[in-house]
């Protein structure tokens, strides 16, 4: 009996949160392989923020998904079979897939993953794009210096945990802002972070977060945006570094939102702002993986992942990062 | 008859503009000097944007001016008697003045003038504070190169006009922003701005902004904030720079004033803003004073000045300011 692959295919552009009529599961026939392709059976696939926006059409870092077309997100698996020299049946690999369970994709866009090195699922958050982001985000613009004061928003998210952690082995105040009593206790007891926020019960988040940095705020690296940023952005010291990497306050706004012009502070504290993505680093991907791997392998990086049983399940799990249920990287066993 | 000192005195901290009640003009006795300082007879006095900021109270990059002191302003003037081993009677000078006839100030920081080498008010704006204020903000944070499009708001300033002409220096394609015909004229016709734009008159600063930089905005100069931001920034390019030198249309706002969210266009075009002053780059003013110095002899960067005459007209010729009366560098002559 031929093997069937299931996919998810972008059926229509969300306004707003994504739901049943923004995608499309079908079954089709296992694709046939072209010159320099492999067939790959995805294992994991992660779920992210940036999604969201790829979803949408306009001007981004990113093209946007085709209408009809699979989604695609970050995917560790296995090798079924190979037309690429570098490739051969049961390699584990990791890249940009389908939201199904097969994909034919040219080997260029591949990468090999050790499955003795770490478990393989962290190609898809330290050892991957998420540590990527936060490696560089923190290191690059925010120039961490001993003693300063790092407050990180999302911080029980993927990108957010390893923003911590780096921020602490570089001998920094670290604050996370997170959602829920429980990612705050994981951030404190067992990441290591000075002090957490929790943003969704603090009456006065300006007021807590004055408590919690006492020396005031050297770097930001920002995942959210609104009303949490206004409150950062008004402790933030001279010369202090915003590095903005996420504003998922704002990836499902149907209109721009009004807030308070900050750009007096920004003036008057010469303060630097920049947004990234981890793409601008490509030429030092492979310096950032491997510094990674080796905190990693020190234990002085340590994750939590959530997983989701089910291909069927990833929509549900992809709209559980914007209710803030992930406690960790949100992946989903695809099998 | 003992010489008189008429002097600018801060009677209170004003709330919005600037009135009578927030100036006491008296006169006194002229200073007795102490050892190493000089007495200054002012011939030029400087009024700029900045001077709002520190008559409020509040963490900026600068010291409030303190009650019932003199007000302080950028000055050009003539050493009249010299306790000080570098300076003596009938020296020119420039330094941080008072609103004054004269004033006595340590001689360390004073800075001697040729008078030989250009007219002695250049030092008040392109061989001064406002030139470097240009230089570095354009050249360090906007780092342009040859075929980008620079905008500056506040383009018939002092420190936009440098702006402008340094931007045309190394080969960009350079529009302005100011607030009358007249100012646009001069940019265009006498300082080789490639296009102007009136934000007083015209029914859509967008619009206009897109046909004036059909390549998209590359550096963003802002001087000025507020709406006219807001329509720069969604036409910035992927990996645009904006120097955020002033926020003159903010320094006047007795509340925080709400604008559009435009963080998510900084994170998807992986944007660059950073605020600055120009004592951030005190260690290479010289660098800066040579090269607008040099520039200036060749007939690189012109200038304009628009001079008021008395000391008693300087709380007048500031309010000015803030009405965009002046095309050029504002002045006061003292005498």
């Amino acid at each position: 009996m031929a093997k069937k692959n299931r996919q998810f295919l972008l059926a229509e552009r969300p306004v707003g949160l994504p739901d049943d009529s923004t995608y499309n599961f079908i079954e089709t026939d296992l694709p046939k392989l072209k010159e320099n392709e492999v067939l790959v059976q995805g294992e994991y696939l992660s779920v992210d923020p940036y999604m969201r926006r790829r979803m949408s059409e306009g001007q981004s870092y990113i093209e946007p998904f085709k209408l009809n077309e699979p989604l695609k997100g970050g995917t560790v698996g296995t090798v079924i079979e190979s037309k690429h020299p570098s490739f051969q049946q049961g390699d584990t690999v990791t890249g940009l897939l389908d939201w199904a369970d097969y994909t034919a994709v040219p080997g260029e866009q591949l990468r090999k993953i050790d499955r003795d090195q770490a478990s393989i699922t962290t190609a898809l958050h330290v050892n991957g794009m998420p540590g990527l982001t936060a490696y560089f985000g923190l290191l690059d613009i925010g120039q961490p210096k001993e003693g300063e004061t790092v407050v990180v928003s999302g911080a029980a998210g993927a990108v957010g945990m390893v923003v911590g952690q780096i921020a602490k082995i570089k001998g920094c105040r670290v604050v996370g802002i997170a959602g829920s009593e429980e990612k705050n206790a994981y951030l404190i007891n067992e990441l290591g972070f000075d002090a957490a926020i929790n943003y969704k019960t603090t009456n006065n988040i300006g007021q807590e977060l004055k408590e919690a940095c006492p020396n005031g705020i050297d770097i930001y690296f920002d995942n959210v945006g609104g009303e949490i940023s206004d409150a950062v952005f008004s402790l933030l010291n001279f010369h202090a570094r915003v590095a903005l990497c996420g504003q998922i306050a704002h990836y499902n706004d149907t209109k721009v939102e009004m807030g308070p012009r900050f750009l007096t502070t920004f003036l008057k504290r010469s303060l630097l702002l920049k947004g990234f993505i981890v793409t601008n680093y490509s030429d030092r991907h492979e310096e950032g993986t491997q510094q990674l791997a080796k905190w990693l392998s020190e234990g002085k990086i340590k994750y939590k992942e959530n997983i989701v049983e089910g291909l069927e399940n990833a929509p549900d799990a992809f709209l559980g990062l914007f209710r803030g249920d992930n406690l960790g990287k949100q992946l989903v066993k695809i099998r």
